[in-house]
Parts: C-alpha cells; sequence; structure tokens
C-alpha cells in the first residue's frame, strides 16, 4: 500500500545514516599529529566530509604564549567589539515558540575581559564575543599578526582563501544551539577549551526542525531581559533540541542518532566539515579563532538538499 | 494525504537530478589540455564526480606509434586471449526477458585480428576482446612496455594502484550496454574513437531497472546462436533501456534524463567518473586500455544507495 511505501521511505532515510556510520565515519573524532598536506587531506576528510582534530597545526602562531589578559588590554583594550549578550547564554537559539537572537552591544574589548574576569558586575547578563564576520579582520585587526590570515595547507586543498575569520571569546555558559553552516570549518583553539556535539549530515532523519517567530533579546534599564519580537521577518526553520538534554518524548527519533563529543584543547584544531550539525560549549574565557571556507555546492550537496527534502516530506507529524 | 506525499517523494527525486545539472554538472564533457595535478583533479573532478576528456595525457606511450596490426601479430599473435562472442554485438545486455552474457572464446590474438581485418569469414559472430580483470597485465604482458602500468597522478590523487588495467580491441557493432561501475576509470583511447553516452548518479529516477534471468550465448557448430539459461544463478537487475533508441512508451520517465555524449578520440582519455551511467561504442577496431581505480566508499555512495533504494521503494509500476 501506498502508506506502507511511505513508511519504507521513512525507513530509508534511516538506514542511510546506519549505513553512514557502518562505511566509512569514525566511533570517535580522530587525531592527526601535524600540519597534513594538502591532497592528502582533501582525499581523507573534505572529500569524504570527516571531521578530525590537528595537533601541532598552529604552534607557531604567537597568540599561543602571547593571548593573556594583559596583553589583550594592551593590544586592543580601546577597541570597540561587538558582543552577544542574552539571559541565559543562548545566542540564537529556540526559546519557546521563538528564535531569540542575542543583543548585540558595542563595548571596548577591555570591559569584555574585566566582566570575564569577574572583575566588574556585569548586571546579570552571559557574554559572548561571536560575531561572524570575520571579526578578527575586521574588528581587530591588531591582532591579526599573532595569527594567520588563512591556514595555507586548507588553502591549497580547497584552492580558495577562508571567507571569514572570526575571533571566539566567551564565558563558561555561552552556549552555541545546534545548527549547521555551510563551510568546512577549521577551528583553533588558542587558550581554554571547546566541547562539541557532532552529527553528520546523514543524522539529519533524526533532528527536528520548527519555525520560529525570530525575536532578540533586549536588556532593559532595570537589568532585566526582554524579548522583542522582529515581527517583519521571515519564519526562521531551526532546531529546538537540546543535545546535552534531549526531550526523546517529543522528539523520539532523536534516540537514533549518534552523536559524537569532542573536546578541543589550546593548540588544537577542529576540522569541522561542512553541513555537519554541531553545539558547542567551552571553558570559561576560552579563546578561539576559526576560518570559515566557503564549501563546494557539488554532488554532496546536492543529495543533502534531497535528503532534507525528503525529511520534510515524510515527517508523521 | 499518504498517497501525495508519496507523489511529492517521487517528484524530489526528479528535482535532485535537475538541482545536480543546474549546480555543478556540465552541459558537455569538458577537456583539460594536459595531464592535471593530482590534487587540482581531486578537488575538480573526482570529489564532485564530474567527467572530463584529457589531452595529451600520454603522448610518450609507444603504443601511440607502435599498436599497428603488424606490431601486434608479431608480439602477441600467438597469445591466446578470451574474446567475447555474440550474435548482434551485444555483450552483457537484456534480450527480450533475459540477460545475456557472450560466449567467452579462447583465441590467438591473430585471428582476431584476422576477424576484425575481413581476413577470414568470422561465421556470423561479433567480436569483442573487452574481459575486465586486468586482462591487459595477465593474458597480454608483452604489451604493457607500450603503456604504463597505472597513470601516475591518479594513483597520486587517489593514494592507491589500479584493481585493474584492461585491454579492449572490438569490431563497430560490439557494444557495451548502459550500465554502471564502481570504478574510477581512466578510459585511453589508442587508436579509433569510442562513443560514450554518459549519465550522472543523480539521474538514477529516469533509468528503468529490472530482473532478468541470466543466460550465456552459444554458437553452434551450424553458425547459429542459441542462449542457454544459467538457470542456477540469482536473477540479475540490469537496464533493459538503449539510450540511442529508448522506448518512451515503455519508459516514459527516461524523458527526464539528460544523457552526455562524447567522443573519445585516439590519443585522448575520457574520466568516467564512479556510478555514472555508460553506453559504448566505437569505431571499427578501435583499441583502448583503461585502468580502474576502486571508488572510496564514502558519503557519495552512501547517498547513492538512498538515491537508488528510494527509486525501487517509489516505483509506480
Amino acid at each position: 500500500s501506498v502508506s506502507c511505501r511511505m513508511e519504507a521511505v521513512r525507513n530509508r532515510l534511516a538506514e542511510c545514516s546506519q549505513e553512514a556510520h557502518d562505511l566509512y565515519l569514525n566511533q570517535s573524532v580522530p587525531y592527526l599529529d601535524g600540519p597534513p598536506e594538502p591532497l592528502q587531506f582533501h582525499r581523507d576528510w573534505i572529500a569524504p566530509n570527516k571531521p578530525c582534530i590537528i595537533r601541532n597545526a598552529f604552534s607557531h602562531w604567537p597568540a599561543l604564549a602571547k593571548w593573556s589578559p594583559d596583553y589583550l588590554r594592551y593590544k586592543v583594550g580601546s577597541k570597540v567589539i561587538s558582543v552577544a549578550v542574552t539571559p541565559n547564554g543562548y545566542a540564537d537559539a529556540v526559546n519557546g515558540d521563538r528564535f531569540v537572537m542575542p543583543e548585540e552591544r558595542q563595548m571596548s574589548f577591555s570591559s569584555v575581559l574585566d566582566i570575564i574576569e569577574g572583575k566588574v558586575d556585569k548586571g546579570g547578563g552571559v557574554f559572548y564575543v561571536q560575531k561572524q564576520c570575520s571579526n578578527l579582520l575586521q574588528e581587530l585587526p591588531e591582532l591579526t599578526a599573532d595569527v594567520q590570515p588563512h591556514i595555507a595547507w586548507m588553502s591549497t586543498a580547497l584552492g580558495k582563501l577562508p571567507d571569514a575569520v572570526n575571533f571566539w571569546l566567551g564565558e563558561a555558559n555561552a552556549i552555541t544551539s545546534m545548527h549547521k553552516d555551510h563551510y568546512e570549518n577549521l577551528y583553533c583553539v588558542v587558550s581554554g577549551e571547546k566541547h562539541f556535539v557532532l552529527m553528520p549530515p546523514t543524522d539529519r532523519p533524526f533532528i527536528p526542525y520548527g519555525l520560529f517567530q525570530p525575536a532578540v533579546y533586549h536588556q532593559r534599564d532595570d537589568g532585566e531581559f526582554e524579548v522583542i519580537d522582529q515581527s517583519d521577518s521571515e519564519m526562521v526553520p531551526w532546531i529546538p533540541l537540546d543535545p546535552l538534554n534531549p526531550d526523546l518524548e517529543r522528539f523520539p527519533q532523536y534516540r537514533r542518532a549518534r552523536p559524537l563529543h569532542c573536546s578541543v584543547k589550546a593548540g588544537e584544531m577542529l576540522y569541522l566539515p561542512s553541513l555537519w550539525f554541531h553545539h558547542v560549549q567551552q571553558s570559561h574565557g576560552c579563546i578561539a579563532v576559526n576560518f570559515w571556507y566557503d564549501m563546494d555546492y557539488d554532488i554532496k550537496y546536492n543529495y543533502f538538499q534531497l535528503l532534507e527534502a525528503l525529511c520534510e516530506v515524510t515527517r508523521s507529524t
């Protein structure tokens, strides 16, 4: 019957995830001991769309030794940067029936450091320097000499330069909710550590999406946060599930997902492949720099678009 | 309704093909002017799974100048090789309700040349040296010094050696019916020319498959061919459609396929990507050598398996 066949389609989508794990994915995120050759990296990791952690890939960056709070105050303390402020640490995440974005606040770098070091009363918010518009090059050019403008072997492998180099600095409770990007991502932890939950694109059938009214947080003068709808904006598709505490009654399919967990320590670089779902936490005051290379919109992207569309068509609810 | 959604699944499979053409495929098979760098070839052609024709990639092969019938008679004339013999030129193809394989005949190379040159009455069959078991290295080792045991830049790109190097020599009416292989294929035309019909894996929804009783041709002493069932063998899935003369009443979906046609001339090399459907014809006496590199069973294979299974599940007949 047609209804049986619909169930068969649904089952087949789930089997695709199972086969990916059996066929080519690893049980955990493997380590490379040094920077790879461009061809080998393209063949072993980028083309098959598999994550890995690379050690000793940026040991020569002055940032690793230099980027103490004192140094950063001296170098860029007076610079004004964009900071995401939220009541709960969740910037760009589902809250109830809304997709809520952070209050974007312009602050001096010094005052962000004061907050992270606990030197001032921050007035109730959670602060995260996480602006993903190449903020390292745009907002903090004084720091670029301490890192690299691109990762040579990755640029050679992909035949292009990164679209963005982002600087990340945040509190322990600043969280990036589960999502995916159309970038090949090299995530370099300079100090502290980042904790990732990763899921391959083929786990898409188990990952719930909803459509949410966009809104932004706004901290009032009395310190309370309010949520202000962006009524003119289109509904935003986002993942309402928290992989650290999944609501399995509401999202029973998620039982079948097989998230990989990994911690990336200072001096380590995560290769986070395009279209992998990821959720990120960090140690307090963790500093990271990441490189976003636009993905190739080729057969893999094409197939993922099919998978995603079929997940929507076959949704039982 | 469920039945509407089933139709939506079917439409989405077709859209995937359309998107592939819009997104990353070419309208015709592009040419490269010389042997590529391994990384560039991996990035531009292997990873995105796109065919191309490479010129001047084996200009230094002695075979190009040497492999005349006289030279071949002198070098390997007395060697016994496997030849596929059929009544109609179709080896490994659907004939009525059967999948019919050729009679595999052991013959001296000289007698094959006699037939192709029209020097003897061949007694009604069509002859094709097409045994795909690394027959160049296995059956004709005397010829290997005239070519190469592998293609250096491809072996470097893939990080492995070919699984097989095959020698092809056949009559004008010897045809390879539409199928796909799990190999990255480099097809080098030494003399004459080969005509390919190519379709990407994403055209799978438009390509009909059936299950057929396997059988083999056998030429009787009176010269007539009979078809002998291989009753003990399992049914074979194959494509009953002839892309040169498609039966669109029987296979209406094929109207939506977008085959690429290309001719590969002496001195040219076709990169035929893994899982691309292909149908092959040739000029009379065309000689070719091809290299089969096992494909990587990674995310692309995984996605194709899904596509293939969904085509089966959603078949309307």
